[in-house]
């Protein structure tokens, strides 16, 4: 933002020290916390936040304003400290004062939505900068749509070495590279010291040679001197490619015997240490307490991009009415006119010529559906497109030199793909989906426990969700994963049963709060939804598919491709004298949701049986006795689907004979 | 094995192209598969398997052996191929011919365990190149115990794109280049092809540049030309650090129009293109012949090692009585005498001297007692050393030089670390844990699945397990993990509640079978055990812990921190005039496994409640209504521990409350 030709602030480093002493005292006081980040890295923020960095403290949520997150998310204090002294209204003294106290908007680690300015949760390592890939792809591709009046803004990353030791940070790095994102720079703590003591115990990485052979650019500096750091972001701001800063930084500096040792990673300095950093770094004031002046110096820095946002506004009023409105609903994330009616539409017409297909193909056709009339649904796949089918025809392939398309190949990415699903979404603009196989959501699983976390809408796609697979035998057949991801808090978990269903399950994630997750069968069923229900049943979580024909003398669960299954075996019971009534339970969470009386009319009350080609884990919630749950409570293997499906019990012949076993 | 010297064998490319054959034919008879990289790495392994590989294809087990691991799983033919055309028992025609049947030896990818041979299951991008940086070092370390007349070995690894894009890889990488792991050797399949199509899709990255910077030795060669395959090999072979040899090869190698296309990736060529290919490579045998001339070559080379070892046996016979006797217990994975009677003792003291501790220390000091009769037991942690607890004083910290001590510093990798634990335990000598936080299981999660599918035996050391981690925040608090981990198949989960129950879980982990989860709590507990139990009744899986005065009104289901808890809870119920049992139920799988009266006669015949600070998610399974499972359906938040717990309603007070309201 700033010229080079302007000099810096002359109390920069007495403004760093406001930061540092922030951060020291706010430990202090809570007891528990990391100062030695903080501290080191206060002169990199200090020129970032008052020179380069786009915002204006007074409007957090301005859609142009440069996006910022600390990927080494312990270092909390430095945000809070920085959010507070340039005037984020949500970060007062008092929410600092009570750092880690229940409660508190300024917690452990920076938590999204707690207060304005943290753009991300972080705090496992890693994710940070692989969300930020994310914001910044988003940044490319809203800007390819809108242009450079209103889309224009830069991506900063701190992240320390635990960030570059995670895996997760070679998939974001090597996808930013590739793509040329070179409005992101991440700005390495380049301090030495881990958890463990030196970093020479676990590393000999030279982390530039690394990031040069993914294609950023890199430069070192020391990360003290403002001059330098100063001229080191502005080559970033110049560069044509995603830039590293490596900065050669003391932990905790100002520290007069801690200073770069690891002892001041994660714990109080003590009072003896920060008095004596009071003295060394010629700081008398109390705790908690910024001097005028400066406070005053960051208050300004913290309006700087007034002036720039003012002619954002400008340029923003300037779009055609049409245009305008468009840019403003896709940041407000509300679904366009006319969506929910398309999809009944379409779903009369799916039910009026019902298909045998494979689930993931009714998935890519209810995406190709929605994407007609939601130009911010962004896809892509980890190199499984085909497989996965997450790319309808009607959404175009990414070209990455123009940013149009929006099916991402995000490669061989799993994990990488998931935090940067998170970070287009948490960007605005857009309704992020990717996919891979079910049993590689384990790759994914920690950015999709933080998009639960943070309540942000995307979708994760996965296929292949059961012993279905068939020949790639155990290592891809699903077993456990059904359970595991319903176990996690605020996710919603979809299986839908067939091109109806999908159709339906991809409206409710779209629709509805939070992320969620759509899990499809590789493999070919009938259509199990004939009738139509324009009520789009689906998102109540569950509902009766198929009636008893009479009184229900037992009721079968079912989710997905066992839907099928379960009508087949229904039939079979009917020669037995048995009646059943098959119900559809495509999301636990939403079904939940609903009130026990219709809970209660959907399960009956006759006796409960569960099919599911998946761990019983789970199920006695709703059927209470082992042998009624119908799963599969050990690893898969190789051979072909229908054989597998055979062999643990999952035709209708045997559902009907261990129902018919069991009641 | 082979000097430069020596000429190539003169049917070599002819030898490559029986592997090729046997590949394609199996893919082709199964219709299903994946043809294109055996095309591809057929010259690569001729050359590997001819030349410079170490092995007796007749002993399969030789401890000695030189390990090649397969990370592209999907090209699972050729490694089938090669076991069956060097003479490996157990890898027959009829086996390749049933390649991808249900049951058949020659499944999908190559599952550890269906043939001599398969030194790991591969088939989930990366975990193979990570597995064999554990096979790398647990080389390393026995040859620091035993010397190299009985252990010298190299491991050597193919993989591709795929696995060099997962963030895993990076990971291994990163620790191979630090530890000088110089007997590993990666051969890159560098066949610019992934499933989607170019790798140009997804990826610029500059893999030797990669390698380069974190310390490897590279080459690049033509994968085709044998001869400048074998010095490259050789070369590796002479190297004081690791080495990648990027091996540029063609995909689909000799199919006529397919070749060099991802088309050839994952599905058979077809008859047309097969008959071409029969043509282009003047191979005029039918479908799994093998001209009796090229098999015998084969034949040979898989004999090639016979005389190494016996040369190997001969030092082997020559170490004095005790040191062969401790080499082969250590080979044979059987545990010392007096481990049992240690132990004993051990809980014995541990009982008569209670401690309020934190569990992690609890565990940590079962560690030291067990480190102390074990010499195979290897440690390590993802950088959290002193806050898992995972090194204690009995176990010295890897000296990376000598290759002495037996913690390892894994640094911030939790994915690499679990899954180089799985190649240690794969390798042989060895009994590994590693611990991290258990919030960041999520990030090991794939290596611990491969654990349990291979049933080896790993413990995966998880602490700060629940909310009581405190002031971190909802990031670091664990709420799923538990149920997500107890979903898994062929995973035994561990839950102490003290000291005590910590080293009979440690002990019951490592004298069972298979892999198992060890899961600690942060903060200090009062001692639960405090009445001697020589049966070690944590081997039950769960036990009256605390019986009630008299008959039960009903039971308390609790694990780890959560027990002491419930027995403070008791002591309240008893005022409200409620008689109630305590369960501590450390570890679910086993309890499934006890008899019915054993369960019956631990569970009783009175209400049942569960306690845990975890998901309810599963408990439904013993506790059948949702009002009596006091457990954390969300996220949690940052603050201190007693308050988050307080808030929670996980005190005894209200504990108490809620059991008095619901029964």
């Amino acid at each position: 933002m700033d010229s080079l030709t302007s000099p810096l602030h002359p109390k920069l480093s007495q403004m760093a020290h406001a930061l540092r002493f922030l951060a020291a005292d706010a430990v202090e006081k809570a007891q528990s916390g990391h100062p030695g980040m903080p501290l080191g890295m206060a002169d990199l923020a200090s020129v970032l936040f008052t020179r380069h960095l786009k915002y204006d403290a007074t409007a957090p949520h301005w859609p142009d304003r440069d996006r910022f997150v600390l990927s080494n998310g312990h270092g909390s204090m430095l945000l809070y400290g920085l959010l507070y002294l340039t005037g984020y209204e949500t970060a007062t003294l008092d929410e600092l004062k009570r750092f880690r106290q229940a409660h508190s908007r300024a917690a452990g680690h920076p938590e999204h939505g707690y207060m304005a300015g943290i753009e991300t949760t972080t705090g496992p390592l890693g994710q940070g900068i692989a969300t930020a890939v994310g914001m910044a792809l988003a940044e490319r591709l809203l800007n390819a749509e809108f242009g450079d009046d209103v889309v224009d803004h830069r991506t900063w990353v701190f992240c320390g070495d635990g960030c570059l030791m995670e895996g997760i940070s070679q998939e974001a790095i090597s996808l930013a590279g590739h793509l040329k994102l070179a409005r992101l720079t991440v700005i390495f703590d380049d301090n030495g010291t881990t958890i463990d003591g030196s970093t020479s115990i676990a590393t000999s990485d030279d982390q530039r040679k690394r990031f040069e052979a993914s294609n950023w650019a890199t430069i070192a500096v020391d990360g003290h001197d403002a001059q330098a750091i100063d001229k080191a972001l502005a080559a970033a701001r110049a560069s044509d490619r995603p830039t590293l800063i490596a900065a050669r930084t003391q932990i905790g500096f100002g520290a007069p015997t801690k200073v770069g040792q690891s002892v001041v990673h994660g714990a109080p300095l003590g009072a003896t240490e920060l008095a004596g950093m009071r003295e060394k770094l010629s700081w008398p004031y109390p705790a908690f307490e910024t001097p005028a002046e400066l406070l005053a110096a960051w208050r300004e820095a913290g309006r700087r991009g007034s002036a720039t946002r003012g002619m954002w506004e400008t340029r923003h009023a300037a779009l055609t009415a049409d245009r305008r409105a468009e840019f403003d609903r896709r940041q407000s994330g509300v679904l366009p006119d006319g969506l929910e009616a398309a999809v009944a539409a379409a779903i009369t017409e799916l039910t009026a010529n019902p298909e045998a297909i494979p689930i993931r193909q009714g998935s890519q056709k209810a995406v190709g559906i929605l994407a007609k009339h939601l130009p911010e649904l962004v896809g892509g796949s980890a190199d499984l497109t085909g497989s996965v089918l997450s790319k309808p025809a009607e959404m175009a392939g990414l070209d990455k030199t123009s940013f149009t398309g929006r099916h991402i190949p995000y490669g061989v990415r799993e994990h990488g793909m998931a935090a940067a699903l998170n970070g287009l979404a948490l960007h605005g603009g857009f309704l992020p989906y990717g996919g891979t196989y079910l049993t590689f959501s384990d790759y994914c699983r920690p950015a999709i426990r933080l998009a639960a976390l943070m309540g942000i809408k995307v979708v994760f796609l996965f296929s292949h969700d059961s012993i279905g697979v068939g020949e790639d035998g155990p290592t891809h057949q699903p077993i456990e994963h059904l359970a595991s991801l319903r176990a996690m808090p605020g996710l919603r978990v979809y299986r839908p049963a067939d091109q109806v269903e999908a159709l339906e399950c991809w409206y409710d994630a779209i629709a509805g709060k939070g992320p969620s997750v759509m899990i499809v069968a590789r493999q070919k069923v009938p259509q199990a939804r004939l009738a139509l229900r324009e009520d789009m049943p689906v998102r109540r979580g569950a509902y009766v598919i198929s009636a008893a024909d009479g009184e229900r003398d037992l009721t079968l669960l079912a989710t997905g491709s066992e839907v099928s299954l379960a009508i087949a075996a229904q039939k079979l019971l009917e020669g037995k004298g048995l009646k059943a009534a098959v119900v559809s339970m495509p999301c636990w969470e939403t079904f939940e949701l609903e009130s026990a009386h219709y809970r209660r009319e959907v399960l009956g009350e006759a006796p409960l049986f569960a099919v599911e080609a998946a761990s019983p884990f789970g199920w006695h919630r709703y059927v209470g006795d082992d042998r009624r749950i119908i799963g599969i409570d050990q690893f898969g293997f190789s051979g072909p689907g229908p054989q597998v499906y055979e062999e643990f019990g999952l035709t209708p012949a045997k559902i009907a004979q261990r129902v018919a076993d069991n009641i």
